[in-house]
């Protein structure tokens, strides 16, 4: 939301314009209104809620924030957090529900319909990375002997509540899953066909303990709409639409970003998180990562004799430790990738590393004929010079191949292990390459100068 | 697809029982099929192919590899392109043609309809990064004076060609966007209600130029399944669907982890890319960066003298460099992704340093106590020791503080002046904190001990 609405929104507020208000909230988005309430003082928040009708009311809830969910609800009569929360759908409920404190929980569960308390334990029942955990128990079901017309007729009575009666699913009296049908079959039918003559039997099922995150490939692979979860005799018991799919995609993305930056989880939008928090969720693999680059160090300070004899050697290591640390944040980049989107697999362990030898072989290459024209240019030709020149070179090439090799290792080998294959990027990877790196050096400088 | 069932569907091929296999696919997912196809030698794929029924076949098309594809567009005849063309969308089209060397396309652009011609090029001629470019010109258009019934006769007649008629869009005489109306409202109306009665006239529209990120973020923020395109004139020209938008929320962040592991962007799977490819893309940052790294490293030959007095100095310069890389890692990581989500902007600016440095202060305070227990329990606690613990410490300091206020500013910056800021990401980040990291030891270093 622009400033120049916020201006007038709080303009209304303050010179008690309610039926104005009301008439320019209506015409608005929900999630426009939630933006807008944000910026509203906590007090003034249920003022405005009296305003809107019941339907648009309980969709805004939904977009607004947990903290201004709890004020809300803290301020509502029993009665207005029953017709409330009769509004809601019951994934939404669900996810409201897991944001609020006991107390709160506990008022809510009150103020519902024994239905819809019953369907949000079932939910709650599931593990949080679950295909349960996601999905809404409000799908349009249908019978196979139903007529068209008949259909139509249900989903008409009944629709109103779904989450999306885009694809309406069949079953049978022991509610296992028979076969689907969308909308737009049922509108090019004749009245007269019943929905077994129409239904799709070959439908794509989840069950409810499958990892949401495969659900969510499972959209994007085929294209889906909205996907029936089964349990483990099969029964349906919910669907996962899409738009559900896109917030696990989304999610899942930023868990990989946030642990490839070496730091912890946290669901929290960044400005709202406390700075204290921030510092906790960074400050483990910080210290972890300090504590290892103590050994490279050490591995530095046995060799103090070679910078006493060449003090220049000691001027490379910045260059071979930050080329090795980036060829590694690459190929494990493209590895733990890989992974995540299953292009990668783990019988292609073979296959992947011989393709990152293949490419260090032709960017070491590169590195090394670069490198030596600017270390000559740099210190001159001498022959000390280009000896220090091919000591650089050699470095680099193994330093290269080293990284790249472990960048391919070390996420497989996580994942073969069923570690998260992201906690092996950059951060990780570069504090052991420091030590590889500067052992190659050394051991290669004190073979050539016979330190 | 499993191994088993590559296994029979090659027996059924090398056993030519092509009215069996053909039985077998009908029951598969396009999907699937395509899957399976992978595995099969060029030439039989047009034998498999010639198997199916018209409109799956286009949809198993969709769902190839470009390879196959350009391969079996030869292998066809110009009839069988065009029964397989007339059976695309217009925005699968468009991918495929994007794909083709020119001699392709000319051969596809032959065998299609004038029509779907005409709206080729039209998509063809936007922008990559627009929404113009993934819109699809096939939705169900309505007009306000039809009543519910004429509507759904409408939809009856012409929606079997379009993408989704899920929302179809009211438009006037001169194509411009009245209102939207779903599916759903129309089934819950009555017959004799006329479209202009029951339609939104609030929606939410992109223009063709509009950046399709920022219109896969709008199917985010709204949870919709199609939004309507208008062009400069503010006509209807297409829509995009949520299949889409999916597609582009992946692809951008696969963009920021290449980018943010300074790579160039490479659209082709890892395993399918050359490695010649992947070394193109990955040598021109580690060329750089190697450059860049040799400022520092003539940084520290200019304290040579500090080395021959103290030799232990170099022991902590792989620390002091890894925590500041790691911190630089940390804020940056999350400052990119905040500006990619819209979570921060850059009139956060303030707001976010402020943090940051709060930040810093908390986690360099535990990580100098630890690294000084570590210290003096591994190099004894003379007075000496006690200096050099105390130069280490400030040092830390300072660089966590420079690393965290750059991994802000930079970023910031790249955003302020247009750049991406993925690209000031970890390896560029590391490279200029290395530099920071070395001037603040030995400066510290220099004064503490009088070099």
């Amino acid at each position: 939301m622009d400033r120049i609405s916020e201006n007038i929104i709080s303009k209304l507020l303050q010179n008690k314009k309610y039926p104005l208000l009301k008439n320019i909230l209506v015409e608005l988005n929900p999630f426009d209104i939630a933006e807008i309430l944000d910026g509203v003082p906590l007090e003034q928040i249920s003022t405005i809620f009296r305003l809107l009708p019941k339907e648009l009311a309980a969709e805004v809830f939904v977009e607004m924030d947990s903290d201004q969910q709890e004020t809300l609800i803290k301020a509502c009569s029993d009665k207005e957090l029953q017709a409330m929360m009769d509004e809601l759908y019951v994934d939404d409920t669900v996810d409201i529900i897991e944001e609020m404190p006991a107390t709160v929980v506990k008022r809510i569960l009150r103020n519902i319909s024994p239905d819809m308390r019953k369907s949000i334990n079932l939910i709650l029942h599931y593990p949080d990375d679950s295909a349960g955990s996601i999905m809404t128990t409000e799908y349009a079901d249908l019978k196979k002997n139903m007529t068209v017309s008949e259909a139509f007729r249900r989903i008409r009575q009944t629709g109103v509540d779904k989450e999306t009666i885009y694809t309406c699913y069949v079953t049978d009296e022991s509610r296992h899953l028979l076969g689907s049908v969308s909308i737009e079959k049922l509108l090019y039918a004749k009245g007269s066909e019943t929905v077994g003559d129409i239904m799709t039997t070959d439908i794509i099922t989840v069950h409810t303990l499958d990892d949401k995150e495969d659900v969510a490939k499972v959209f994007d692979k085929y294209n889906l709409l909205a996907i029936p979860v089964a349990d483990q005799e099969n029964r349906l018991v919910g669907i996962v639409t899409v738009d559900d799919a896109i917030d696990v995609i989304q999610e899942e993305a930023e868990e990989d970003f946030i642990k490839m930056a070496a730091m912890q989880q946290n669901d929290e939008e960044y400005l709202k998180t406390k700075s204290i928090i921030h510092a906790k969720n960074r400050i483990i693999w910080l210290l972890v990562l300090m504590l290892s680059a103590a050994i490279t160090g050490k591995i530095i300070s046995g060799y103090e004799n070679a910078f006493s004899a060449i003090p220049l050697l000691a001027a490379f290591i910045p260059m071979l430790m930050g080329t090795g640390g980036n060829c590694g944040a690459q190929s494990s980049t493209m590895i733990i990738r890989g992974l995540a989107t299953d292009e990668i697999r783990l019988s292609h362990f073979l296959k992947v590393l011989f393709k990152e030898m293949r490419l260090s072989f032709l960017i070491s290459l590169i590195l090394v004929a670069v490198n030596t024209v600017r270390v000559l240019l740099q210190y001159g030709s001498d022959p000390e010079q280009i000896k220090l020149a091919i000591v650089m070179g050699l470095s680099l090439i193994c330093t290269v191949f080293v990284a790249n090799a472990l960048g391919v290792i070390l996420p497989m080998a996580a994942k073969k292990i069923r570690l998260d294959p992201a906690m092996m990027a950059a951060p990780l990877l570069t504090t052991v390459l420091d030590a590889c790196s500067i052992l190659i050096f050394f051991g290669i400088a004190s073979a050539m100068f016979h330190l």
